[in-house]
């Protein structure tokens, strides 16, 4: 069973080093919504670059979309979150205020005591209204999914792009639900963050690829550095499972307050398809031109979060080692996650030191997130990358002005080795590149660390 | 005078193309907004990139930010956006439609002829209700820039960083304005993404920094490819500056249309700081070390349009040749900013030739996007990526199987060259990172283009 951290310690290191802040914090913050502060957008790119990189650079079956958050509402009358997409809610006769019916065990309002109302249900979706005239016919809705903005540009991409079956379509992109009940961080919010695929088959290959796509999307978090304990996968229930699905697993993550969907993976058929045919009046079968027949393409659904991607990659990063009297917090971040590459770090503010070291701060920069830091002692500085996750530190000494050659050291391991500072840029590319493993390089010296100061 | 090549055609090549699509095009679509398709996502994620790197990764004195587009309403009243972010509207006593006053030259509905009533202020934002209750007291917007955002983040910036002056936040995100008069394509939509720089310096370096930001954007667009004389500096007159505004510049691009802003330049003042402290009750000063007084930055604001970036570097790259009989057309993209970076095309669908271009195309997926053809013949392919601004095509015959090389074949210049296989990525990697100059490689051959059939 993998440790639990404590949530808390998540949320104050995100707010004391500048990952997560809330939203409109001088204002006395916006209930669930969050900023990703300096920190906290570059793990955000990382995450997206990541996800995009595997899912459609790195694949030849997969292409990238990016449509609106504002859609013709009539998709969500297709889609059925018009009248599905609610939660039954009860308002206290006395207060007025409302709750989910069924968050409660009694009958009367758990602020007031007074009596409540039977269960009236509450669309998700929030309403807005487009152009100059606040009436019924300009109501649009902002999407509660991405997913459905791929749908309905399906035609398009096969138009354009002449993708033939098995093929999938992926988009990252903001949605937005007004939930009732929010909370644990950023991990339920009511703006956040969607990386979806859409990935459509033929009918009788669906079980195939939904296989495929479970093991895939497992996979990618287990690259990029989560624990395999601490991730499971967990089957539907023929109850739980969505209208639209035929089949559905979530990817969960145990987070500090226990198990919680990471990912969903939804075999949705074709109903989606037929859907939006039926209410566009549009076509969206595919010519199959083995059989030359008309078929609706089944739809693999893959669907991940990039704010819970982030609180889970935090989450399992972070750790605790005893250092002599105190505490070293790190995070274990892979380097393909973690927001600054590298830290330049000159031992003192000497002038010809400082030059040196911003030199090869400029030099880095070229290539990756790189902090510079020339405050407060070397090992407080070291504390402060550790602590944020940054991979690799380049230490300029004295020395380094008469033999040009810096010190690298590693975040986990806290090895140390000297190399010339001409191969600087190398070295950290091949590490940073590969695994990170802390693999000695031809001349250079390796001791270990922990008498840092 | 350069050229305007004509929105039909831009319009045309986008939709056919898969670069933009109008949104929910199945349900007839949605009043000016807009999906990018799987060439557009491409060539906005580039874009972004290309600004992130410039202005954030490769500077000392710049953060980034992603705030969320709900913001806690107060933030509005402070902004001033809530009273004075609103156009002029008259409304036709008999068939209700509403007008934007300025636009109307006499007093009578253009639409039935009818009376006009006067004019009345129509809020630009976009109005929505958070939390199971629609009352007033749960009302949010959408924010209609995302400068806000950075503003409510100053001290917790400040504080996380320990950034001194001078020094900047960056932030890419969405912003909505409900305008009552939209059109010329993705130029001014409802839905839109930003690119905002919200610079901090003391204010007595207000004019210097003005300046040089004026300067630096305008060479982010020319490094870019943007050709000079498609742009322009224009500065704002003092009925046009905006309340905030001290000076302001707008960086015109020549669209069809005419000139229009690509960007403003705004020097801010304290305006903006001022309000939020007046606001929130919260300190949002800066203490100078030099000094030792409390002191109110002033904001150097470049503020960016993704969605205009791409319409002008597409219009700008747009070309139409003369070959033989036919037009080649194509986009002169800059290497960065081309969707597509390089596409791989057997001459043949030959099995032995397939199994040599896949394998090409697997490897160079790893490092870039990469499109694979094998229809139709090569001519035509080449004309396929012309037209979607692919700097570089590698062709594969039937020699490659014997002499281990293949063709590269530029876009502009239609020259090719041949070499070894095995050097096909590095010689990419440096056409690609470099300035996409056709510079022969030792032991290569060169020869002009245009017998390609």
């Amino acid at each position: 069973m993998p440790i639990k951290v404590e949530m808390e310690k998540i949320v104050s290191l995100c707010r004391r080093r500048g990952f997560i802040f809330p939203s409109s914090e001088i204002y006395g913050g916006l209930s669930s919504c969050w900023d990703y502060g300096p920190l906290g957008v570059e793990l955000k790119r990382n995450i997206r670059q990541a996800w995009w990189q595997a899912v459609v650079q790195e694949r030849d079956d997969m292409v990238g979309l990016d449509a609106s958050i504002l859609m013709h509402p009539q998709t969500w009358v297709a889609s059925g979150h018009l009248e599905g997409f609610a939660d039954p809610l009860v308002e206290c006769k006395s207060c007025h205020l409302r709750w989910r019916h069924d968050d409660l065990a009694g009958n009367n309002c758990p602020a007031c005591g007074g009596e409540l109302t039977e269960p009236h249900l509450f669309n998700l979706m929030f309403k807005t209204s487009m152009g100059p005239i606040e009436e019924e016919a300009n109501v649009v809705y902002l999407r509660p999914e991405t997913a459905q903005g791929i749908f309905v540009n399906f035609q398009n991409v096969l138009n354009t792009t002449r993708k033939r079956l098995p093929f999938g379509i992926a988009q990252i992109g903001k949605a937005f639900r007004n939930e009732i009940t929010t909370g644990n961080f950023i991990f339920r919010s009511r703006e956040f963050e969607q990386m979806e695929i859409e990935f459509f088959v033929k009918p009788e290959t669906d079980k195939e690829w939904f296989n495929y796509w479970l093991e895939e999307r497992l996979d990618w978090y287990v690259k990029l550095g989560i624990k395999k304990e601490s991730l499971r996968l967990r089957q539907h229930t023929k109850r739980e499972l969505a209208h639209y699905a035929r089949e559905c697993y979530d990817i969960d993550y145990l987070v500090p307050m226990g198990w919680a969907e990471l990912e969903g993976i939804a075999n949705r058929g074709d109903f989606d398809l037929v859907q939006h045919a039926k209410y566009s009046g549009k076509s969206l079968n595919y010519l199959d031109e083995e059989t030359k027949e008309h078929i609706i393409p089944y739809i693999i659904e893959p669907s991940a979060g990039v704010d819970r991607s982030a609180l889970a990659f935090l989450c399992d990063a972070y750790d605790e080692e005893p250092d002599k009297e105190e505490i070293r917090v790190l995070l274990h971040l892979h380097p393909t996650l973690a927001p600054i590459k590298v830290a330049v770090l000159p031992l003192s503010r000497r002038e010809k030191l400082v030059a040196v070291a911003k030199k090869i701060y400029a030099d880095l920069r070229q290539n990756w997130m790189v902090n510079y830091d020339d405050t407060q002692s070397i090992g407080r500085r070291y504390r402060r990358q550790d602590e944020i996750g940054t991979p690799f530190c380049v230490t300029i000494d004295f020395q380094s002005l008469e033999d040009k050659q810096a010190t690298i050291r590693e975040r986990d391991t806290m090895n140390q080795i000297r190399i010339p500072i001409s191969e600087l840029k190398t070295t950290l590319q091949a590490k940073l590149e590969g695994e990170a493993l802390f693999v000695l390089p031809p001349g250079g010296k390796i001791w270990k660390g922990g008498g840092e100061e």
